[in-house]
């Protein structure tokens, strides 16, 4: 899968990110898009990928894959901070 | 695996779902355990299985599967509304 169907999800309105996932199945004709969101936007990521599938695109597109993970690193104080990450592959049936 | 096994994330501090986590494979010997949340606090779940398998579990315990899905409901003013839940299944090596 190319770069080009990753859909990263951050503080646009909502309905961006769904209009770019249908897009990329419809005018695109991908096969498949990814997902992807990190910490609070998580929540977020999970919501576009069930509005998408079940709403826009009539079931047609079914959730493939989900993936969590996390990575630790330095914060600017010096702390150890720990933030998950989500990828939520949707594929054509 | 039983009901017993599932911790349903909300808003108590974010420790006791980690502790929760920890207590079922530790005390308990859970061979499984299903962390489950709806609508925004689907990223404190995956916060809380990252946290719990990669800090505190040392690796022991890995991410067997994540399932995500939605319902929708009529809400007080009638108007439908959807919303998303989260399955993290976590088991031991």
């Amino acid at each position: 899968m190319s770069d080009d169907n990753s859909i990263f999800i951050g503080n646009k309105p909502f309905m961006n990110y769904v209009t770019g996932v249908v897009i990329q199945f419809t005018t695109k004709g991908a096969g498949e898009v990814c997902i992807k969101a990190r910490g609070k936007f998580i929540s977020r990521a999970v919501d576009v990928a069930e509005v998408s599938s079940k709403r826009f695109l009539d079931n047609n597109v079914v959730v493939k894959d989900v993936k969590i993970d996390s990575e630790q690193f330095e914060n600017k104080e010096g702390r150890q901070v720990r933030v998950s990450n989500i990828e939520i592959t949707l594929a054509r049936k």
